[in-house]
């Protein structure tokens, strides 16, 4: 173990690493010494800002020495070659959400975590956010009796922002489910203690256009008991934003004149244009991040106790129990995603995984699977790879 | 056919009655012409405001031919007795939601109004509130596409009202998800066209002081497609109506001191005093409801089409379309409940049965025990007695 800073390299550079590049550039824990892009401009403004190589494939950023830990920020359907091959070459890697599309794939990659014996850990996702963890806290500690019944919904217009093509299939792993509702599940999965043990749900794919699913509701039975209501449309008009102070999913204040603005700028562009939108994007494309000004957050959740309800907010919980209502403040971090660095730290660092590792993303990933089968033959569907929060791989 | 004032008797004095006597005071055309309460102080006031006698028993009611039609608000376990009374009497009838607590028991009745050929309306219910009407309108216009997807939920402190013992119990009747998820039911069904296919449901029962269900989520599906996500607290302490505008149940402004006052003052109630607290909120006990500023609502409700999503207000509904948000407002009517006065007058003058009838009534009943059976087996509800917004009876 040591206190060095961690060397993290990074494989793509798209949407993903520009959310997670605030946080990134705000951490002296980590510094970022290597890349990977096919983009010739995203490796010229990798470069040019961090000063380190950026290789021109996976492979290559994986055989450098300098690299310490690979953050795999690449398309769903790549993550299993891309984590396989850090792991084999004896790095830890951070893997965005979903940890992959099948769950063959995620399984293929908890395994090669475990025979490398290096860290996985599934990240950014919104479970990481302070609320999130505040509420889990405040259950967890019993102050308020059992956890019995959680909500969650968000309606977005996710679908109709700048997609790739393969972001409105379902078999590559496009549509809500997996990009969304995986951090929904996170979310819930982390309150109730992680062990889903039924999944009954119904799914929509209503425009032909943009033909992936773009919304569901679910309803999760976990072990101890605890039912959850799960809804997501990322084809809504109703934006749920206003239930949480009209502040945006990443901690942004949303301009008052922000209605319609994805459907409106997706009107007025041709399909060639809206890959043009969706590598503005990416880095060095210039479109930046509002800054955020609260917490990230995923929509309106509600945590129903025996003796208080916990609402997370951009700012906190609200706990309203039996007679009286409180606030629990969450102060803001340094930057919005300091949670994730932390895990990342604290593992490799101190040697303590997060909940958040590959098996704890198998098990969210299995509930994207079970709510496409459950709407696809109108079954319940039990489970069999579910961890609880308390359990290390 | 006349256009004389109907002449309506009551059977039961108690809080429904209280309710629904603003709207009642409020209509010229209709007369309260007779009642019956076995409790001489309920008695007493209704002769001492309207003239007309109070009989002792139901049985003389029915028999009393100054009585054109009945409005039965008496426990939901004597629905049956008391509607088939009637019915056979030759008395039209309008009774309270549920329609009854067993199928056997709905089933009969429908038969009972079927061979006595006279008009059976279930209400009131928040289906009647006009924000619901206007909304069914709405998507039955087209104007926004097809309706794809509705969410519905409401967080209240219900179970810990004052309530009789038999409230508390579910195989009476008691709970939330006779007394108030009938509601959310009538208001979903009616939006979506009323064809129920498949039911998926948790419930919770989770205070051994109060033993019913106190709560539910639930997944309905409809022969159209559209799919429904519910979910009802009455165990709550977050409350719902700060989305809706701080507006009560009863269209009421809701103070802002009111926070856990249900809980406050059951805290100092001994389980006689909850009875004496019950009876000061029936007929004459001296309880007035708060004034309506608005309409009536039953907590959150969003319906999502294809080109607009519809949320459902105390004062209209909100249209947030593909490129504008626009509100659409109901304006208040003489009474908060007139929608109900209105379908009565309507059937009974014009011969024109509401969509509210007893056979629908039986149709969102056989939805509530599909919640019950759904949340004991774990499986997937089908169900048989549905009709749609359509098809009278």
């Amino acid at each position: 173990m040591t206190s060095e800073p961690i060397r993290l390299g990074v494989a793509g550079l798209g949407r993903a690493f520009v959310l997670m590049l605030p946080s990134l550039r705000a951490d002296p824990r980590l510094r970022l010494v290597a890349a990977a892009s096919p983009s010739p401009r995203e490796a010229a403004a990798f470069t040019a800002e961090f000063g380190g190589p950026c290789h021109a494939d996976v492979a290559a950023l994986c055989a450098d020495p300098g690299v310490e830990a690979v953050y795999v920020a690449t398309p769903h359907a790549l993550h299993r070659a891309h984590v396989i091959a850090a792991l084999e070459a004896g790095k830890h890697v951070l893997v965005e959400k979903p940890l992959a599309v099948t769950l063959a794939d995620g399984l293929a990659m908890v395994e090669a975590a475990r025979k490398a014996n290096r860290h996985l850990i599934v990240g950014p996702s919104h479970s990481f956010d302070a609320p999130v963890a505040l509420a889990r806290q405040i259950i967890d500690s019993g102050e308020f009796g059992r956890l019995r019944m959680l909500q969650a919904l968000n309606y977005t217009d996710f679908l109709y922002r700048p997609r790739r093509p393969e972001e409105l299939r379902s078999d590559q792993g496009g549509g809500v489910i997996f990009s969304q509702g995986i951090h929904q599940i996170d979310i819930v999965r982390l309150l109730a203690g992680g062990m889903v043990t039924q999944v009954s749900a119904m799914t929509g794919a209503w425009d032909p256009q943009r033909p992936a699913e773009g919304a569901y509701a679910a309803l999760m039975h976990f072990a101890n008991g605890v039912f959850a209501s799960l809804s997501y449309s990322g084809m809504a008009h109703f934006d749920s934003d206003v239930w949480m102070g009209n502040v945006g999913e990443l901690g942004h204040d949303k301009p008052a004149d922000s209605y319609g603005a994805a459907r409106r700028a997706l009107a007025s562009t041709t399909p060639a244009d809206e890959i043009a939108l969706k590598e503005a994007r990416t880095f060095g494309g210039g479109h930046q991040p509002a800054p955020a000004r609260h917490h990230e957050h995923f929509g309106p959740i509600l945590a129903l106790c025996d003796r208080a309800d916990l609402r997370l907010t951009p700012d906190g919980v609200e706990v309203s129990a039996d007679t009286r209502r409180e606030f629990r403040p969450c102060p803001l971090t340094a930057a919005p995603r300091a949670p994730v660095l932390d895990a990342l730290v604290t593992a490799l660092r101190e040697g303590r995984a997060p909940v958040q590792t590959g098996a704890w993303g198998l098990a969210s990933l299995e509930v994207c699977h079970a709510i496409l089968a459950s709407a696809a033959s109108g079954q319940p569907q039990r489970l069999s790879h579910q961890i609880t929060t308390g359990m290390e791989p």
